[in-house]
């Protein structure tokens, strides 16, 4: 049995596994004074050449939406994402916990377009109503989709001229940057996001998310909230040695793992339609959406569970196949060999 | 000029203020230890036939919202409401900002449906979600529409088989109590909810919302709440005045003025049709919505101005008129007189 | 029996009666934005020489505490207060439920001096520590204290230096300015203060504080805050025509009636020391702290009740005598005439 | 150079490190659904033998501190702690920020005594000020000092006659339960708890702390709190890995890093005293607290740096020696060798 239910099933990659070994047992300042961290920060900004930004390195991706959220907001602003995303559904309420209410629009396909934040902002006008300040998206999306470079810009633009703040959720840049119709480099989301998070929990860390605060008002006091939040590990280090691993030679290992992951999701795509299966939509990262008839999906799911993402008429299922960075090409090579019994 | 924006306009009903003149200079306990506002509590408790009931006095609606909800509610609960709701659009975010999400469904002509509460049920199911757990809905709805003794009894009965709390805001009880398609008392109200409130500022009040917790399990320690969000009246006894003034006899005063606020909506609506022009939706509380061509209120809101709720094609508004407890029936008749020119 | 438990016993005082009877059936738009509350911020604005000042008008003292302090700080920042400062024990954790931490210093007299302020610096230095960011005092102290005008200049000269924001509490400010001590104007506190608000409840209002933000910088969007808390009454005019008639011709009934309340304090601590007993301290404003013998106070309360402070020994009570706008002269002489028996 | 400075200096104790490799690529259920968190789970109910608590593995003290003290109290509900605690100073408000007041008291050597609880009760009587309901301590304190077994039973029972939950931070409890001075057994802290945690970042983990909640009132919903606060970390095994290597065989491995770490500290006390050095206090953990001239410290700091606690008198600083699970035995020696020349 193998399991594509999602990207964090596994550990951690093996280079970085390594030098955690290796530096075990040297002393290091708590709190993210150290050395690695420092690292790791110098790495990821000379990555998106940007100098004037912040780098935080924290544990997961629900604690660093809710400090940056936070952080970036007075009480009284909202953010706007669509009614998939992350925040709305899968966080337990952690963005109300801090205070702020969630303007929710539909999007499409996961995503969130100019004119649904100009329908928020024509419907939000007075104090009698929250202040739209903070624009929430994910890059790739809930549903795997990916932003191209021209929706990013668009974005920006509609921000900075209503002064929202523009806010990346990267718990799978990794997968969206090495997408095979992305358009967007890490210095192009830098550089049109006020704030975005690199996600390495799905791509290879044991855990770690590093949020870079481009925008030098959103900087302030920031290591407060991390630590108000109880966000700032105490062995700090461990998030820099395994940032300054994925970020060496200009993110090689990063970008590696990812394009792998993607590389198998395109196969378990691949092998579904040679085999006569529907797609829920051409999957562009490592998700794969697919559906398949109930009594299939029973069988299959014995020796290569993904997850049931919702029905699809009265006999099927919508299925999710997540492949990572650690799926081995073999096991896919099995899951693909199994579909052909059911062609 | 005579103004039907809102039921708010005027000050305070006669009788009332004659007892808020005589009672001016006696001494009294403040924080509603005194007792006017034990009498009040008293009258409310016994109209509703309901002694295990509390009865709190606050100064105003989403403050009464935001104390009950924040009191009932763990942190991670959630409120089931219509995205039309007052707590969803017009309080500035309070409820989030005590730290509760709201999930909202579409409802229909502002009314919330079993059905609806049961699609969040079903959806709602682990802990990386909220836990929604109480159903708020109000009555008069948004839209001025009225619930029936049945449907508040088939909310209360999905509420129950669920372990949610039913929650009624009362802003406008009065107009749904005497609205002509109402069939419900207040007490079938208690019965059914977990807690509501009786709306005093939109029904003849200076100010005031009379909170009644039915459910004993929702009292404990509610005064502490009431102080911890800056809403304990020292000179409680202003409430208490108002509404012990409303409730004598059997809510005699409480029940008029709403009933002369829908008597007037009633005209003021015929009025509309007599003269052709059409309603948005036949009303049956003091909110009256009516299609008019924009040439036409403009005109007309020079000297009877009612609000624009939104546009409704490309050369009309749908415009709100809200009547109230004092409303004078000649400046009624005169919009009416007024509205046959355009005939 | 005359109470003197504390300032808020009776209702309104005859002026500001007769201008809500006056104004009773206009009508006048909901939630401040009427003509009378404009006037009153205008008189407030003119009588203490700034335009550039943003007045809001609220309910309560805990409401205006925690509304203004919720939005002048970012959740990382924390109060200075005197440990028996009102927001520290009073208010129910108000501030806190707003999610700040109250560092609280011991003061002297109920008074902050700058040397407080500067130990809470010197020992809150990273961010594992909350960021100290607003200096909280009221004036008159909760011990009856006022500030000199030397000290608030004092207090001014420390924030300033060190970017915190000074906030006054003047729920009994009216008694502050008129004590024979002073030597401060309203006019003074403005040019100290970042922020401060005139107590209405505790001085004739039948309810009402008027916040006055001075410093620009704090005041965007202020009135979101006034609405998520629950705070913007719908009948706004209340407020208005309250402060209105309190600050026509440069605040001549608001002077008049702390005037009031302080000489009948003054009378009162006379009568307690002319007849042998002592008091805790030399009161200067409208409360008066003597020391009974626990029998004395006994009978004494029967007719004129105050409140029990602390104890004082094993044999007496620190008992706290209130006078205000309210007190007859004739209760007053009536008390001093009862003390003789204990001569 | 050898750092004293604190006991998070070093990564992890190799029995955990060899663990975490072996599993490495193994997949698991996310969120703490794995068998390894599952196993570490028992292994703490068997050895507390308490069939009835439940365990939750989480990252950071101060999150385990913030999403409790959040989940079992209601928002008008406040803590009790010494000023030294951490949640009082070294937490960045973060308790605060969940909306609750510590009301402080001033303890002795860090710990907190009947007596102390009592005096908040008696001043803490109706809902105008908060309403004290749960009580916090540390053992070891802040100050390094251990509680006895018939002082926890004190505290307890002062609590379950007051309705007040006990619950204790056990961010070094390793180090206070293998203690010299030590009487209680883990089981005896669960006994008399309502809640606590077992620290493992200060005693040989990566990270992660296990919360017990012994009291069933408090389990109900837990895991929705971990959720919302950001702290259910995706690869959950990773906690189980080390917690069940800690517990394994009665916690052997557990209780080995603790006594190493304190066997250290008391040769490290010997070795200053018995170079003529004073000690703040006998020292029974793993904290040594000695009073070194400024001269002599900042020489031995170029070596074997602790950290400056504070000034004593002009000339002299309290050093804060701290020894851990790590420390090896050779540096203690090389340590105390150099002591000597200051002899």
């Amino acid at each position: 049995m193998y399991s594509f239910v999602n990207d964090y099933s596994e550990g951690v990659a093996q280079p970085i596994m390594d030098n955690l070994i290796k530096s075990n047992m040297e002393q290091t300042p708590g709190y993210g004074e150290d050395k690695y961290t420092q690292k790791a920060k110098e790495l990821i900004k000379s990555h998106i050449k940007s100098d004037n930004s912040e780098v935080h390195l924290v544990v997961g991706g629900t604690q660093v939406n809710l400090i940056s959220i936070g952080a970036f907001l007075r009480p009284h602003e909202a953010v706007i994402a669509v009614d998939t995303g992350h925040i709305c559904v899968h966080e337990a309420g952690a963005i109300e916990s801090v205070g702020h209410r969630i303007v929710s629009v539909e999007g499409c396909d996961g995503k969130l377009y100019p004119k649904d934040i100009q329908s928020v902002l024509d419907t939000h006008i007075d104090h009698h109503m929250v202040k739209p300040r903070l624009v929430y998206i994910s890059n790739t999306t809930e549903l795997g989709t990916v932003y191209t470079l021209e929706e990013l810009k668009n974005l920006s633009e509609i921000c900075k001229n209503n002064n929202l703040i523009f806010y990346i959720d990267g718990a799978r840049l990794g997968s969206a940057l090495t997408s095979n119709i992305n358009t967007a480099t890490m210095e192009d989301v830098a550089n049109y996001a006020d704030a975005f998070y690199i996600g390495g929990t799905k791509n290879g860390a044991l855990f770690g998310e590093a949020l870079v605060i481009t925008n030098p008002a959103l900087q302030d006091d920031f290591k407060y909230f991390i630590k108000q939040k109880g966000a700032l590990l105490a062995k700090g280090r461990l998030l820099g040695i395994q940032f300054a691993t994925l970020f060496e030679n200009e993110g090689d290992l990063f970008y590696k793992l990812a394009r792998h992951a993607n590389k198998m999701a395109d196969k378990i795509q691949r092998g579904f339609t040679e085999n006569g299966f529907k797609l829920l939509a051409e999957a562009n990262s490592n998700q794969v959406f697919v559906i398949l008839p109930k009594t299939i999906y029973e069988q299959l799911a014995q020796e290569f569970p993904g997850s049931i993402w919702e029905p699809y008429g009265d006999d099927s299922y919508i299925i999710r196949f997540v492949a990572s960075w650690a799926t081995p090409e073999e096991e896919v090579d099995k899951l693909i060999k199994y579909l052909e019994k059911f062609n």
